[in-house]
């Protein structure tokens, strides 16, 4: 998968640039498991979090937020209500917004949610290839992923041993990343929250989708050299993502 | 404590060989505080874990699950009506389950409540002096500890500065561990997940505990050795689950 | 800022002394991104947190607690419903108790409610300079900020790159920390937890919540010497917490 003269490393150098100049800020309706990790790594790339999911209030900070993050990780009454409240905000606004559809493989009620919410015009789905199964009523192979993003006119990042982003016109590839990042809760719904912090600073969404996956496959790395398990590995890459910068992107990037 | 022949460390590195291998799916209904150090604690351990408390969904998630843990350190409404749906999933399916009655000895309507739950078949009842006091309503001497076990043929897990495992037959005692332990939140909720990861791979319930307190105490052990204090101790210890061998819990039990 | 012969590290070192030796009981009604840091953060400093937000049991989790925290960063209809009983009960017992109103500035209705409680009898008031405004509804300057602390009789302790501590008439101003301070996810929420634990042994709340505030302040300079950024920085600062001694808190102190 390594592509020596890809282009994609510099783009993706610019974009953290600008996402650490702009400091955008990602409402992030999160699974409870998530919330802490994703705050801490959009804190590490240069973004700001706000999580408030009360109905009473989401319309405020999703009114001022630069992205939304929507992730079915928690899936109750509450919560609903809050995510199609901020679902009209962003639309309402075109403030980009990002799906993260976690474990409906899992859940019949929450895969007929995301079904719904994703005619709603999300930016960007970022799930994995059993989520997407569940999501598409479709296999996961190439031909069905880039076919299905043409079709809804949706960027879908597809993550995994290697991570497939596509908007049905255009495909990127991206190979880094570390086992390790398998055994930190939460680290794919964090995924979703920098898809969603790179939205905010480039309109590209196959662009943004690729910055926040490449950025974090490399970080993974970087981490993985410093850390000696999971522990130490979930503090390490929040470090590497903090320090990033081209150099390392470039050198180390697996893309096409 | 230390007993020199024991045979119990070779019996517990026999379990997590077979966590390991089999990766049991552990649902989790836990408090606030603990969902991602638990969530955490399984993965190193080889376990995966899954959280949701959604009535919505709660059934379709331990349905699947090869043992469920319920934890009572956050106590509303939506958690017990969605306990009550994972307890009657779980005993239907026989699936094994685990409850750690956190805190009870601090309200008395969650002590009502987990004297409630206790009856309907837990494997195991992983808590502390004052918990037990407060479930049983007897001291927590040894003698009082292994007749409540036998009577109510289930098996209780003391932990302490020295932990007691038993039906009301067998007994196992464990003298592993680290003062830090007491220095991270949630590190006895996250043992109980570990205690419902052993059930799912072996019936013994006084083995599978006692493999989930040896394998912890130990893996505290070796943290300490590399930790400079509490905050360090939380991420080395996830590491030193994830790379604990026989050869250390050989050497390093202290049990009878 | 330095003052050399400041009385105050001497002080903050004796109200330390006290918390380990007292180990006080902090109930923490605390936002879901914070209660774990939080929790973690009193553990390391030496008291113990409780934090049901259950409204069946929160009267008797504060009843017996030795100083309360109300956090407003979750704000929905259980979490009011449950502010309101355990402020009643510490009022009653006269337990000091903690408003630091998060993000009041984002949200005119957490702000409204915000000024509703603050007439409560809080002891102090933890917050930066926008939440300040909002709560005010003044300018952030010193002269508005030691003026509202007098006219409503509470200590304001208003952070940010140099803090102010003031109960109108008494004022203390504090300089250390660390830019990854900013990094972490509910620092702030950690830091007014443990201006509670030293209200539960002192009772001047300016001298209390100064000691809380330059505690952190020195905990997280000395966190930075170790760590690489700020994945690593939140568990060194847990570190430097627990063994922080009068000697670090004497020579690092920029206080006045």
């Amino acid at each position: 998968m390594r592509a020596l003269r890809s282009d994609l490393p510099d783009m993706v150098a610019d974009v953290l640039a600008r996402v650490r100049e702009k400091r955008p800020r990602v409402h992030s309706i999160t699974n409870a498991v998530a919330q802490v990790f994703t705050a801490n790594v959009l804190l590490a790339f240069g973004a700001i979090p706000s999580m408030t999911i009360s109905v009473d209030e989401i319309g405020s900070f999703v009114e001022r937020a630069d992205a939304l993050l929507v992730n079915l990780g928690t899936f109750d009454a509450e919560r609903r209500a809050a995510t199609d409240i901020a679902i009209k905000q962003a639309v309402g606004k075109s403030t980009p917004w990002v799906l993260d559809p976690v474990l409906i493989d899992r859940s019949p009620p929450r895969a007929d949610y995301a079904r719904a919410i994703a005619k709603r015009g999300p930016a960007v789905v970022r799930l994995n290839a059993a989520e997407f199964e569940a999501l598409a009523r479709l296999p996961s192979d190439d031909g069905s992923v880039i076919r299905y993003a043409g079709e809804r006119e949706l960027t879908v990042a597809l993550t995994g041993a290697a991570d497939l982003v596509t908007d049905g016109q255009h495909q990127r590839r991206i190979g880094n990343g570390h086992e390790w990042m398998t055994l930190v809760t939460a680290m794919g719904c964090a995924e979703s929250a920098m898809v969603a912090a790179c939205l905010a600073v480039e309109k590209n969404s196959v662009l943004a989708a690729s910055s926040a996956l490449l950025a974090l496959g490399v970080a993974g790395e970087l981490a993985a050299e410093r850390a000696r398990g999971p522990g130490t590995f979930a503090a390490e890459i929040l470090d590497a993502l903090h320090g990033l910068d081209k150099a390392a992107l470039v050198s180390r990037a697996r893309v096409s």
